[in-house]
Protein backbone atom coordinates (compact mmCIF):
# COMPACT_ATOMS: atom_id res chain seq x y z
CA UNK A 1 0.00 0.00 0.00
CA UNK A 2 1.43 3.79 -0.99
CA UNK A 3 0.07 7.08 0.01
CA UNK A 4 0.80 9.38 -3.09
CA UNK A 5 1.97 12.54 -1.80
CA UNK A 6 -0.25 15.38 -3.37
CA UNK A 7 2.99 17.64 -3.63
CA UNK A 8 5.16 14.90 -5.95
CA UNK A 9 1.64 13.22 -7.73
CA UNK A 10 -1.49 14.61 -9.59
CA UNK A 11 -4.34 11.65 -8.94
CA UNK A 12 -7.79 12.31 -10.97
CA UNK A 13 -10.06 9.70 -9.14
CA UNK A 14 -12.50 7.85 -11.39
CA UNK A 15 -15.82 7.88 -8.72
CA UNK A 16 -17.94 5.29 -11.00
CA UNK A 17 -15.15 3.51 -11.63
CA UNK A 18 -13.96 3.08 -8.09
CA UNK A 19 -10.42 3.59 -9.75
CA UNK A 20 -7.88 6.20 -9.51
CA UNK A 21 -4.90 7.13 -12.06
CA UNK A 22 -1.86 8.92 -11.09
CA UNK A 23 1.33 10.72 -12.64
CA UNK A 24 4.53 11.93 -10.56
CA UNK A 25 4.87 15.48 -11.49
CA UNK A 26 7.76 18.00 -10.72
CA UNK A 27 5.14 20.41 -10.35
CA UNK A 28 2.36 22.15 -11.76
CA UNK A 29 3.55 25.02 -14.35
CA UNK A 30 0.08 26.44 -14.89
CA UNK A 31 -3.55 27.07 -13.34
CA UNK A 32 -6.51 29.23 -14.26
CA UNK A 33 -10.35 29.32 -14.12
CA UNK A 34 -11.82 30.52 -17.21
CA UNK A 35 -15.52 31.05 -17.97
CA UNK A 36 -16.04 27.50 -18.80
CA UNK A 37 -13.59 25.31 -16.87
CA UNK A 38 -10.47 24.99 -14.39
CA UNK A 39 -7.40 24.28 -16.65
CA UNK A 40 -3.99 23.04 -15.05
CA UNK A 41 -1.08 22.21 -16.46
CA UNK A 42 1.71 20.13 -14.66
CA UNK A 43 4.91 19.04 -15.70
CA UNK A 44 5.54 14.79 -15.27
CA UNK A 45 8.50 12.89 -14.64
CA UNK A 46 8.04 10.53 -16.94
CA UNK A 47 4.35 11.43 -19.43
CA UNK A 48 5.85 14.84 -20.38
CA UNK A 49 3.31 17.65 -19.88
CA UNK A 50 0.23 17.24 -18.73
CA UNK A 51 -3.20 19.23 -19.25
CA UNK A 52 -6.19 18.88 -16.57
CA UNK A 53 -9.61 20.36 -17.00
CA UNK A 54 -12.09 20.32 -13.81
CA UNK A 55 -9.47 17.49 -12.17
CA UNK A 56 -10.11 15.36 -15.33
CA UNK A 57 -7.15 14.11 -17.28
CA UNK A 58 -7.38 15.76 -20.75
CA UNK A 59 -3.71 15.00 -22.28
CA UNK A 60 -0.30 13.80 -21.66
CA UNK A 61 2.21 14.48 -24.29
CA UNK A 62 3.49 10.87 -24.07
CA UNK A 63 0.37 8.92 -24.87
CA UNK A 64 -2.26 11.28 -27.12
CA UNK A 65 -0.98 10.08 -30.41
CA UNK A 66 -3.36 6.96 -29.76
CA UNK A 67 -6.19 9.30 -28.91
CA UNK A 68 -5.31 11.75 -31.42
CA UNK A 69 -4.50 8.90 -34.43
CA UNK A 70 -8.11 7.01 -33.41
CA UNK A 71 -10.30 10.36 -33.35
CA UNK A 72 -8.68 11.07 -36.90
CA UNK A 73 -7.66 8.32 -39.53
CA UNK A 74 -10.16 5.82 -39.02
CA UNK A 75 -13.13 8.24 -39.84
CA UNK A 76 -10.93 9.60 -42.67
CA UNK A 77 -10.54 6.73 -44.56
CA UNK A 78 -14.06 5.29 -43.93
CA UNK A 79 -15.53 8.39 -46.20
CA UNK A 80 -15.09 8.33 -49.72
CA UNK A 81 -13.58 11.34 -49.88
CA UNK A 82 -13.48 13.68 -47.21
CA UNK A 83 -13.00 17.61 -48.01
CA UNK A 84 -14.88 19.72 -45.37
CA UNK A 85 -14.37 18.43 -41.88
CA UNK A 86 -15.84 20.39 -38.53
CA UNK A 87 -13.90 19.46 -35.03
CA UNK A 88 -16.19 20.64 -32.22
CA UNK A 89 -14.14 21.11 -29.05
CA UNK A 90 -10.51 19.40 -29.57
CA UNK A 91 -9.09 22.56 -28.19
CA UNK A 92 -5.60 20.79 -27.88
CA UNK A 93 -5.23 20.78 -31.62
CA UNK A 94 -4.28 17.11 -31.28
CA UNK A 95 -7.19 15.68 -33.73
CA UNK A 96 -6.77 18.55 -36.12
CA UNK A 97 -3.13 18.25 -36.61
CA UNK A 98 -3.85 14.75 -37.57
CA UNK A 99 -6.52 15.85 -39.73
CA UNK A 100 -4.44 17.82 -41.89
CA UNK A 101 -2.04 15.63 -42.59
CA UNK A 102 -5.26 14.41 -44.96
CA UNK A 103 -4.19 15.92 -48.54
CA UNK A 104 -7.96 15.66 -49.68
CA UNK A 105 -8.90 17.97 -46.80
CA UNK A 106 -9.73 21.26 -48.31
CA UNK A 107 -11.62 23.05 -44.88
CA UNK A 108 -11.22 22.15 -41.15
CA UNK A 109 -13.17 24.73 -38.88
CA UNK A 110 -12.75 23.81 -35.54
CA UNK A 111 -15.18 24.94 -33.07
CA UNK A 112 -14.25 24.96 -29.39
CA UNK A 113 -15.98 26.52 -27.01
CA UNK A 114 -12.73 27.56 -24.35
CA UNK A 115 -10.66 29.49 -26.43
CA UNK A 116 -7.92 29.25 -23.26
CA UNK A 117 -7.74 25.64 -23.91
CA UNK A 118 -5.67 26.23 -27.12
CA UNK A 119 -3.86 29.06 -26.45
CA UNK A 120 -2.35 26.69 -23.66
CA UNK A 121 -1.91 23.77 -25.73
CA UNK A 122 0.11 26.75 -27.96
CA UNK A 123 2.21 27.20 -24.91
CA UNK A 124 2.57 23.60 -23.18
CA UNK A 125 2.02 21.50 -26.28
CA UNK A 126 3.26 22.83 -29.75
CA UNK A 127 4.19 20.00 -31.26
CA UNK A 128 0.10 19.53 -31.24
CA UNK A 129 0.11 22.55 -32.84
CA UNK A 130 2.54 22.69 -35.30
CA UNK A 131 -0.23 22.60 -38.20
CA UNK A 132 -2.55 25.81 -36.74
CA UNK A 133 -1.03 27.82 -39.48
CA UNK A 134 -2.56 25.94 -42.35
CA UNK A 135 -4.41 27.49 -44.74
CA UNK A 136 -6.92 25.13 -44.20
CA UNK A 137 -7.71 25.76 -40.91
CA UNK A 138 -10.97 28.17 -39.34
CA UNK A 139 -11.06 28.60 -35.83
CA UNK A 140 -14.07 29.66 -34.07
CA UNK A 141 -14.33 30.05 -30.28
CA UNK A 142 -17.58 29.59 -29.59
CA UNK A 143 -20.75 26.87 -28.92
CA UNK A 144 -20.48 23.82 -30.98
CA UNK A 145 -24.17 22.68 -30.67
CA UNK A 146 -25.36 26.05 -31.88
CA UNK A 147 -22.75 25.78 -34.45
CA UNK A 148 -24.08 22.76 -35.77
CA UNK A 149 -27.30 23.45 -34.99
CA UNK A 150 -27.47 26.71 -37.40
CA UNK A 151 -24.87 24.71 -40.20
CA UNK A 152 -25.99 24.92 -43.72
CA UNK A 153 -27.65 21.20 -44.83
CA UNK A 154 -25.22 18.69 -46.70
CA UNK A 155 -22.39 21.44 -45.94
CA UNK A 156 -20.42 18.90 -44.39
CA UNK A 157 -18.15 15.70 -45.09
CA UNK A 158 -17.39 14.62 -41.36
CA UNK A 159 -17.94 15.67 -37.77
CA UNK A 160 -15.33 14.98 -35.40
CA UNK A 161 -16.45 15.31 -31.72
CA UNK A 162 -13.42 15.52 -29.75
CA UNK A 163 -15.01 16.80 -26.28
CA UNK A 164 -14.64 16.49 -22.66
CA UNK A 165 -16.42 13.68 -20.64
CA UNK A 166 -20.75 13.87 -20.71
CA UNK A 167 -20.58 16.27 -17.48
CA UNK A 168 -20.25 20.01 -17.94
CA UNK A 169 -20.10 22.08 -21.20
CA UNK A 170 -19.83 18.78 -23.12
CA UNK A 171 -23.24 17.31 -22.31
CA UNK A 172 -25.10 18.37 -24.78
CA UNK A 173 -22.88 16.92 -27.11
CA UNK A 174 -23.97 13.54 -26.30
CA UNK A 175 -27.38 13.98 -26.86
CA UNK A 176 -30.22 12.83 -29.63
CA UNK A 177 -30.88 16.43 -30.74
CA UNK A 178 -27.28 17.23 -31.14
CA UNK A 179 -27.20 14.01 -33.19
CA UNK A 180 -29.89 15.09 -35.43
CA UNK A 181 -28.66 18.59 -36.09
CA UNK A 182 -24.98 16.80 -37.29
CA UNK A 183 -27.16 14.23 -39.03
CA UNK A 184 -28.31 17.74 -41.16
CA UNK A 185 -25.39 19.17 -41.39
CA UNK A 186 -23.27 16.09 -43.03
CA UNK A 187 -23.88 15.24 -47.07
CA UNK A 188 -24.59 11.57 -48.30
CA UNK A 189 -21.33 9.90 -47.17
CA UNK A 190 -21.15 11.85 -44.53
CA UNK A 191 -19.81 10.79 -41.01
CA UNK A 192 -19.76 11.59 -36.98
CA UNK A 193 -17.45 10.17 -34.63
CA UNK A 194 -17.15 10.61 -31.27
CA UNK A 195 -15.10 9.76 -28.28
CA UNK A 196 -17.66 7.06 -26.44
CA UNK A 197 -15.60 6.54 -23.18
CA UNK A 198 -13.98 2.88 -21.41
CA UNK A 199 -15.62 0.11 -23.33
CA UNK A 200 -14.90 -1.53 -19.55
CA UNK A 201 -16.11 1.01 -17.59
CA UNK A 202 -18.86 2.70 -20.19
CA UNK A 203 -20.06 0.34 -21.95
CA UNK A 204 -24.03 0.06 -20.43
CA UNK A 205 -24.04 3.87 -19.42
CA UNK A 206 -22.27 5.57 -22.40
CA UNK A 207 -21.55 3.39 -25.22
CA UNK A 208 -24.74 1.87 -25.66
CA UNK A 209 -27.00 4.57 -25.12
CA UNK A 210 -24.76 6.68 -27.65
CA UNK A 211 -25.59 4.00 -30.38
CA UNK A 212 -29.29 4.44 -29.81
CA UNK A 213 -29.07 7.60 -30.19
CA UNK A 214 -27.56 8.19 -33.21
CA UNK A 215 -29.56 5.49 -34.63
CA UNK A 216 -32.38 7.73 -33.66
CA UNK A 217 -31.15 11.07 -35.30
CA UNK A 218 -31.05 9.08 -38.18
CA UNK A 219 -27.99 7.17 -38.48
CA UNK A 220 -28.38 3.91 -40.15
CA UNK A 221 -24.89 2.78 -39.56
CA UNK A 222 -22.73 2.70 -35.96
CA UNK A 223 -19.46 1.09 -34.48
CA UNK A 224 -17.50 1.65 -31.67
CA UNK A 225 -13.49 1.41 -32.05
CA UNK A 226 -11.49 0.64 -29.24
CA UNK A 227 -7.97 1.68 -28.46
CA UNK A 228 -5.93 1.86 -25.32
CA UNK A 229 -5.39 5.23 -23.70
CA UNK A 230 -3.77 4.94 -20.85
CA UNK A 231 -4.52 7.85 -19.65
CA UNK A 232 -7.92 7.69 -19.41
CA UNK A 233 -9.69 5.71 -16.40
CA UNK A 234 -9.16 1.60 -17.08
CA UNK A 235 -6.47 2.95 -19.52
CA UNK A 236 -8.94 1.39 -22.33
CA UNK A 237 -11.15 4.41 -24.50
CA UNK A 238 -13.35 4.01 -27.79
CA UNK A 239 -14.27 6.31 -30.66
CA UNK A 240 -17.88 5.63 -32.02
CA UNK A 241 -18.43 6.32 -35.51
CA UNK A 242 -21.80 7.41 -36.79
CA UNK A 243 -23.12 7.19 -40.89
CA UNK A 244 -25.51 7.57 -43.38
CA UNK A 245 -23.52 4.72 -45.45
CA UNK A 246 -21.67 1.37 -43.42
CA UNK A 247 -18.81 2.47 -41.04
CA UNK A 248 -17.83 -0.82 -41.15
CA UNK A 249 -15.50 -0.49 -43.82
CA UNK A 250 -12.73 1.65 -45.33
CA UNK A 251 -10.47 2.55 -48.42
CA UNK A 252 -7.54 0.35 -47.01
CA UNK A 253 -5.57 0.67 -50.16
CA UNK A 254 -5.21 4.52 -49.43
CA UNK A 255 -4.38 4.09 -45.25
CA UNK A 256 -1.93 1.27 -46.57
CA UNK A 257 -0.86 4.06 -49.19
CA UNK A 258 -1.32 6.63 -46.34
CA UNK A 259 1.64 9.63 -47.21
CA UNK A 260 2.07 10.64 -43.17
CA UNK A 261 4.04 8.64 -40.25
CA UNK A 262 1.38 7.17 -37.28
CA UNK A 263 2.56 6.01 -34.32
CA UNK A 264 -0.25 3.46 -33.43
CA UNK A 265 -2.40 3.92 -36.83
CA UNK A 266 -2.21 1.36 -39.37
CA UNK A 267 -4.45 -0.15 -41.66
CA UNK A 268 -4.16 -3.48 -39.79
CA UNK A 269 -5.08 -1.34 -36.71
CA UNK A 270 -7.93 0.22 -37.75
CA UNK A 271 -9.44 -3.21 -39.18
CA UNK A 272 -8.30 -4.84 -35.70
CA UNK A 273 -10.55 -1.84 -34.07
CA UNK A 274 -13.30 -2.72 -35.85
CA UNK A 275 -13.11 -6.02 -34.61
CA UNK A 276 -16.06 -5.96 -31.65
CA UNK A 277 -14.53 -7.79 -27.87
CA UNK A 278 -17.09 -10.56 -27.25
CA UNK A 279 -19.17 -8.47 -24.97
CA UNK A 280 -20.19 -6.00 -27.44
CA UNK A 281 -22.14 -8.74 -28.92
CA UNK A 282 -24.05 -10.40 -26.27
CA UNK B 1 -5.73 17.22 -7.20
CA UNK B 2 -6.51 14.53 -4.91
CA UNK B 3 -5.17 12.53 -1.95
CA UNK B 4 -6.56 9.05 -1.56
CA UNK B 5 -6.66 7.70 1.86
CA UNK B 6 -4.95 4.07 2.51
CA UNK B 7 -7.60 3.25 4.38
CA UNK B 8 -9.96 3.46 1.53
CA UNK B 9 -7.82 3.07 -1.62
CA UNK B 10 -4.94 0.29 -2.76
CA UNK B 11 -2.17 1.50 -4.72
CA UNK B 12 0.08 0.23 -7.04
CA UNK B 13 2.75 2.59 -8.16
CA UNK B 14 4.81 2.02 -11.05
CA UNK B 15 7.77 3.67 -10.25
CA UNK B 16 10.09 3.13 -13.96
CA UNK B 17 6.18 4.19 -15.65
CA UNK B 18 6.16 7.15 -13.13
CA UNK B 19 2.37 6.23 -12.93
CA UNK B 20 -0.22 4.91 -10.28
CA UNK B 21 -3.03 2.72 -10.44
CA UNK B 22 -5.65 2.87 -7.36
CA UNK B 23 -8.40 0.59 -6.55
CA UNK B 24 -11.16 1.89 -3.87
CA UNK B 25 -11.23 -0.30 -1.71
CA UNK B 26 -14.33 -1.67 1.56
CA UNK B 27 -10.76 -3.14 3.29
CA UNK B 28 -8.27 -6.21 3.39
CA UNK B 29 -9.32 -9.48 3.44
CA UNK B 30 -6.05 -11.35 3.80
CA UNK B 31 -2.24 -11.04 4.28
CA UNK B 32 0.72 -13.25 4.51
CA UNK B 33 4.02 -13.65 3.71
CA UNK B 34 4.57 -17.05 1.87
CA UNK B 35 8.32 -18.43 1.34
CA UNK B 36 7.86 -16.51 -1.87
CA UNK B 37 7.12 -13.30 -1.52
CA UNK B 38 4.09 -11.31 -0.05
CA UNK B 39 0.51 -12.10 -0.26
CA UNK B 40 -2.88 -9.60 0.01
CA UNK B 41 -5.99 -9.83 -0.96
CA UNK B 42 -8.61 -6.92 -0.86
CA UNK B 43 -12.40 -6.05 -1.17
CA UNK B 44 -12.73 -3.39 -3.94
CA UNK B 45 -15.65 -1.36 -4.07
CA UNK B 46 -16.22 -1.84 -8.30
CA UNK B 47 -13.43 -4.87 -9.29
CA UNK B 48 -14.54 -7.23 -7.04
CA UNK B 49 -11.55 -9.43 -5.55
CA UNK B 50 -8.45 -7.85 -6.13
CA UNK B 51 -4.98 -10.21 -5.28
CA UNK B 52 -1.78 -8.39 -5.13
CA UNK B 53 1.77 -10.29 -4.81
CA UNK B 54 4.52 -8.04 -3.17
CA UNK B 55 3.01 -4.52 -4.08
CA UNK B 56 1.68 -5.40 -7.40
CA UNK B 57 -1.67 -6.38 -8.86
CA UNK B 58 -2.12 -9.57 -10.29
CA UNK B 59 -5.97 -9.97 -10.74
CA UNK B 60 -8.76 -8.26 -10.04
CA UNK B 61 -12.28 -9.92 -10.73
CA UNK B 62 -13.47 -7.75 -13.22
CA UNK B 63 -11.06 -7.34 -15.47
CA UNK B 64 -8.88 -11.01 -15.14
CA UNK B 65 -10.75 -12.31 -18.08
CA UNK B 66 -8.86 -9.82 -20.69
CA UNK B 67 -5.32 -11.38 -19.47
CA UNK B 68 -6.57 -15.13 -19.33
CA UNK B 69 -8.10 -15.33 -22.63
CA UNK B 70 -5.14 -13.77 -24.29
CA UNK B 71 -2.53 -15.87 -22.44
CA UNK B 72 -5.00 -18.87 -23.82
CA UNK B 73 -6.84 -18.99 -27.04
CA UNK B 74 -4.80 -17.09 -29.28
CA UNK B 75 -1.79 -19.51 -28.75
CA UNK B 76 -4.41 -22.62 -28.46
CA UNK B 77 -5.52 -21.26 -31.94
CA UNK B 78 -2.37 -21.00 -33.20
CA UNK B 79 -1.30 -24.30 -32.81
CA UNK B 80 -2.92 -27.03 -35.25
CA UNK B 81 -3.70 -29.74 -32.46
CA UNK B 82 -2.70 -28.58 -28.81
CA UNK B 83 -2.61 -31.62 -26.88
CA UNK B 84 0.05 -31.13 -24.21
CA UNK B 85 -0.38 -28.07 -21.98
CA UNK B 86 2.22 -26.91 -19.34
CA UNK B 87 1.48 -23.68 -17.88
CA UNK B 88 4.47 -22.18 -15.57
CA UNK B 89 3.26 -19.77 -12.99
CA UNK B 90 -0.46 -19.21 -13.71
CA UNK B 91 -1.32 -19.93 -9.72
CA UNK B 92 -5.09 -17.76 -9.67
CA UNK B 93 -5.95 -20.55 -12.21
CA UNK B 94 -7.62 -18.33 -14.65
CA UNK B 95 -5.81 -19.08 -17.50
CA UNK B 96 -5.42 -22.79 -16.91
CA UNK B 97 -9.43 -22.50 -17.21
CA UNK B 98 -9.83 -20.76 -20.80
CA UNK B 99 -7.07 -23.82 -21.51
CA UNK B 100 -9.60 -26.89 -20.28
CA UNK B 101 -12.12 -25.03 -22.77
CA UNK B 102 -10.31 -26.48 -25.78
CA UNK B 103 -12.25 -29.95 -26.09
CA UNK B 104 -8.79 -31.34 -27.65
CA UNK B 105 -6.46 -30.93 -24.87
CA UNK B 106 -5.77 -33.70 -22.93
CA UNK B 107 -3.30 -33.07 -20.32
CA UNK B 108 -2.44 -29.68 -18.60
CA UNK B 109 0.10 -29.25 -15.70
CA UNK B 110 0.48 -26.33 -14.17
CA UNK B 111 3.68 -25.95 -12.40
CA UNK B 112 3.37 -22.89 -9.78
CA UNK B 113 6.22 -22.28 -7.38
CA UNK B 114 3.95 -20.73 -4.73
CA UNK B 115 1.10 -23.34 -3.68
CA UNK B 116 -0.39 -20.01 -1.53
CA UNK B 117 -1.54 -18.54 -4.58
CA UNK B 118 -4.04 -21.21 -5.67
CA UNK B 119 -4.90 -22.03 -2.43
CA UNK B 120 -5.90 -18.49 -1.99
CA UNK B 121 -7.74 -17.78 -5.56
CA UNK B 122 -9.65 -21.44 -4.42
CA UNK B 123 -10.96 -19.16 -1.80
CA UNK B 124 -11.47 -15.46 -2.95
CA UNK B 125 -11.37 -16.26 -6.91
CA UNK B 126 -13.74 -19.50 -6.84
CA UNK B 127 -15.09 -18.68 -10.39
CA UNK B 128 -11.29 -18.91 -11.59
CA UNK B 129 -10.95 -22.39 -9.79
CA UNK B 130 -14.28 -23.80 -11.24
CA UNK B 131 -12.46 -26.09 -13.80
CA UNK B 132 -9.23 -27.20 -11.19
CA UNK B 133 -10.99 -31.01 -10.51
CA UNK B 134 -10.64 -31.36 -14.28
CA UNK B 135 -9.51 -35.30 -14.92
CA UNK B 136 -6.79 -33.78 -17.30
CA UNK B 137 -5.11 -31.36 -14.53
CA UNK B 138 -1.64 -32.11 -12.60
CA UNK B 139 -0.76 -29.33 -10.25
CA UNK B 140 3.12 -29.29 -9.56
CA UNK B 141 3.80 -26.46 -6.81
CA UNK B 142 7.67 -26.54 -7.81
CA UNK B 143 10.25 -24.38 -9.85
CA UNK B 144 9.28 -23.62 -13.55
CA UNK B 145 12.19 -23.04 -14.19
CA UNK B 146 13.75 -26.34 -13.73
CA UNK B 147 11.17 -28.20 -14.47
CA UNK B 148 11.37 -27.35 -18.22
CA UNK B 149 15.38 -27.90 -17.92
CA UNK B 150 14.30 -31.95 -16.89
CA UNK B 151 11.47 -32.06 -19.33
CA UNK B 152 11.59 -34.44 -22.03
CA UNK B 153 12.56 -33.09 -25.33
CA UNK B 154 9.23 -33.26 -27.51
CA UNK B 155 6.87 -33.81 -25.15
CA UNK B 156 5.10 -30.57 -24.78
CA UNK B 157 2.62 -28.69 -27.65
CA UNK B 158 2.07 -25.26 -25.81
CA UNK B 159 4.26 -23.70 -22.80
CA UNK B 160 2.23 -20.91 -21.51
CA UNK B 161 4.48 -18.39 -18.87
CA UNK B 162 1.92 -16.73 -16.73
CA UNK B 163 4.15 -15.27 -14.28
CA UNK B 164 4.70 -11.95 -12.16
CA UNK B 165 7.24 -9.31 -13.32
CA UNK B 166 11.06 -10.05 -14.38
CA UNK B 167 11.72 -9.34 -11.13
CA UNK B 168 12.10 -11.60 -7.89
CA UNK B 169 11.11 -15.05 -8.10
CA UNK B 170 10.03 -14.72 -11.85
CA UNK B 171 13.36 -13.18 -13.49
CA UNK B 172 14.77 -16.28 -14.59
CA UNK B 173 11.41 -16.73 -16.44
CA UNK B 174 12.37 -13.88 -19.01
CA UNK B 175 15.97 -15.33 -20.45
CA UNK B 176 17.16 -17.25 -23.08
CA UNK B 177 18.37 -20.00 -21.44
CA UNK B 178 14.82 -20.95 -20.22
CA UNK B 179 13.49 -19.86 -23.35
CA UNK B 180 16.18 -22.70 -24.71
CA UNK B 181 14.44 -25.33 -21.95
CA UNK B 182 10.84 -24.32 -23.78
CA UNK B 183 12.08 -24.80 -27.71
CA UNK B 184 13.60 -28.22 -26.41
CA UNK B 185 11.00 -29.79 -24.69
CA UNK B 186 8.42 -28.23 -27.23
CA UNK B 187 7.27 -30.82 -30.46
CA UNK B 188 7.68 -29.87 -34.24
CA UNK B 189 4.48 -27.40 -33.65
CA UNK B 190 5.61 -26.42 -30.22
CA UNK B 191 4.74 -22.65 -29.07
CA UNK B 192 5.35 -20.78 -26.41
CA UNK B 193 3.11 -17.94 -25.51
CA UNK B 194 3.94 -15.55 -22.02
CA UNK B 195 3.17 -12.09 -20.73
CA UNK B 196 5.44 -9.45 -22.52
CA UNK B 197 4.24 -6.24 -20.29
CA UNK B 198 3.34 -2.69 -21.47
CA UNK B 199 3.61 -1.91 -25.15
CA UNK B 200 3.89 1.72 -23.94
CA UNK B 201 6.37 1.41 -21.14
CA UNK B 202 8.16 -1.35 -21.56
CA UNK B 203 8.32 -1.62 -25.84
CA UNK B 204 12.24 -1.23 -25.29
CA UNK B 205 12.87 -2.88 -21.97
CA UNK B 206 11.43 -5.92 -22.19
CA UNK B 207 9.26 -6.79 -25.83
CA UNK B 208 12.18 -6.51 -28.22
CA UNK B 209 14.76 -8.07 -25.62
CA UNK B 210 12.25 -10.57 -25.25
CA UNK B 211 12.04 -11.51 -28.64
CA UNK B 212 16.11 -11.34 -29.23
CA UNK B 213 16.13 -14.32 -26.38
CA UNK B 214 13.39 -16.31 -28.14
CA UNK B 215 15.07 -15.98 -31.68
CA UNK B 216 18.61 -17.03 -29.64
CA UNK B 217 17.11 -20.21 -27.98
CA UNK B 218 16.30 -21.48 -31.42
CA UNK B 219 12.13 -19.78 -32.16
CA UNK B 220 12.26 -18.59 -35.99
CA UNK B 221 9.14 -16.63 -35.36
CA UNK B 222 7.55 -14.23 -32.77
CA UNK B 223 4.34 -11.97 -32.60
CA UNK B 224 3.63 -9.54 -29.82
CA UNK B 225 -0.27 -9.24 -29.53
CA UNK B 226 -1.34 -6.43 -27.29
CA UNK B 227 -4.36 -5.65 -25.50
CA UNK B 228 -6.50 -3.68 -23.15
CA UNK B 229 -5.57 -4.94 -19.07
CA UNK B 230 -6.99 -1.99 -17.11
CA UNK B 231 -5.44 -3.27 -13.78
CA UNK B 232 -2.07 -3.23 -14.83
CA UNK B 233 0.63 -0.42 -15.44
CA UNK B 234 -0.66 1.88 -18.42
CA UNK B 235 -3.97 -0.43 -18.72
CA UNK B 236 -2.46 -1.90 -21.58
CA UNK B 237 -0.58 -5.23 -21.67
CA UNK B 238 0.59 -8.27 -24.03
CA UNK B 239 1.28 -11.76 -24.75
CA UNK B 240 4.44 -12.40 -26.89
CA UNK B 241 4.25 -15.70 -28.96
CA UNK B 242 7.23 -17.60 -29.67
CA UNK B 243 7.28 -20.96 -32.33
CA UNK B 244 8.59 -23.23 -34.40
CA UNK B 245 6.54 -22.40 -37.35
CA UNK B 246 4.96 -18.91 -38.06
CA UNK B 247 2.57 -17.63 -35.26
CA UNK B 248 0.75 -14.79 -37.32
CA UNK B 249 -1.71 -17.35 -38.55
CA UNK B 250 -4.18 -19.98 -36.91
CA UNK B 251 -7.04 -21.83 -36.98
CA UNK B 252 -9.18 -19.22 -37.64
CA UNK B 253 -12.39 -21.14 -38.73
CA UNK B 254 -12.04 -23.19 -35.55
CA UNK B 255 -12.00 -19.91 -33.07
CA UNK B 256 -14.93 -18.89 -34.63
CA UNK B 257 -16.91 -22.15 -34.14
CA UNK B 258 -15.50 -22.71 -30.60
CA UNK B 259 -17.93 -24.29 -28.44
CA UNK B 260 -17.48 -22.04 -25.79
CA UNK B 261 -18.07 -18.18 -24.38
CA UNK B 262 -15.73 -15.71 -24.41
CA UNK B 263 -16.07 -12.31 -23.02
CA UNK B 264 -13.02 -10.70 -24.76
CA UNK B 265 -11.68 -13.48 -27.40
CA UNK B 266 -12.88 -13.88 -30.62
CA UNK B 267 -11.58 -14.24 -34.18
CA UNK B 268 -11.72 -11.00 -34.77
CA UNK B 269 -10.23 -9.93 -31.50
CA UNK B 270 -7.05 -12.36 -32.63
CA UNK B 271 -6.42 -10.98 -35.62
CA UNK B 272 -6.73 -7.87 -34.53
CA UNK B 273 -4.39 -8.56 -31.82
CA UNK B 274 -1.93 -9.74 -34.62
CA UNK B 275 -1.85 -6.37 -35.81
CA UNK B 276 1.53 -4.35 -34.56
CA UNK B 277 0.75 -0.65 -33.79
CA UNK B 278 2.94 1.98 -35.95
CA UNK B 279 5.80 2.54 -33.50
CA UNK B 280 6.29 -1.85 -33.19
CA UNK B 281 7.79 -1.72 -36.95
CA UNK B 282 9.72 1.00 -36.65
Amino acid sequence: MNTLDETQWFTEVCEEGGSAISFRIHGRLHEEQTPYQRIEIYDTTDFGKLMVIDGFVMLTSRDNFLYHEMMSHPALFTHPDPKRVVIIGGGDCGTLREVLRHDGVQHVLQVEIDERVTRLAERYFPELCEANDDPRVEFLFGDGIRWMKEAAPGSVDLVIVDSTDPIGPAEGLFTEPFYRSCHRALGEHGLLVQQSESPLLHFDSIIQPMHAAMRAAGFGHTHTLPFPQPCYPSGWWSATLAGKQPVDRFREQDARQRNFDTRYYTEGVHRGALEPPAFFLR
